[in-house]
């Protein structure tokens, strides 16, 4: 037997972010480019465009910003903004995994 | 902003309980009936049968047994099996909301 475990954050009742959405931004952070980060992610560029806009607005915070050449042309960044939201989502999951492991081994071994 | 969370316990890839199957379990060892027990979560008797025999296959214990009357004429009461079962699920649970609550407040306040 083996835990399993999911962790996302809602506001208002939908969610904004979870692993998966919170990996996209680091992936436009890395690539520079939703296109790209789409694309590692096996995702079209229209569906991580709607993820973003939905964690946007659900979250009522900027987290991308698109530069000269247009959405698709120039390339993607994250704001400052969405920077801090990675910074502190990555602060949240720190360790979390292996919490919930080690409770789950010491109930049940 | 708000954090949510889903906790649940595998084995060989399949899913053997988290909270709701737990809470068929206690109500079960509470009401004595896996009937009543259905009832009071608004699922069938056929459905709550399903479960517990998915989960005693997956899990390979034996967690209910039904006593003289038939399934559903003579009650059902937890195995020592399954008593130990609920309460080691108890101790895995038992702070763990609390802790990834905690742990999001402090990264996201």
């Amino acid at each position: 037997m083996r835990v399993k475990s999911k962790v996302w954050i809602e506001a208002g009742g939908e969610v904004i972010a979870g692993d998966g959405k919170i990996h996209l931004l680091k992936l436009i952070e890395t690539t520079g480019s939703i296109q790209n980060a789409a694309e590692e992610m096996g995702m079209s560029y229209r569906h991580a465009w709607g993820f973003l806009k939905k964690m946007e607005k659900r979250g009522k915070i900027k987290l991308v910003e698109t530069q000269v050449g247009g959405r698709e042309g120039g390339g993607a960044k994250l704001t400052a903004q969405g920077r801090d939201f990675l910074q502190r989502y990555a602060a949240f999951r720190e360790g979390l995994d292996e919490f919930i492991e080690d409770k789950f081994q010491k109930a049940f071994s």
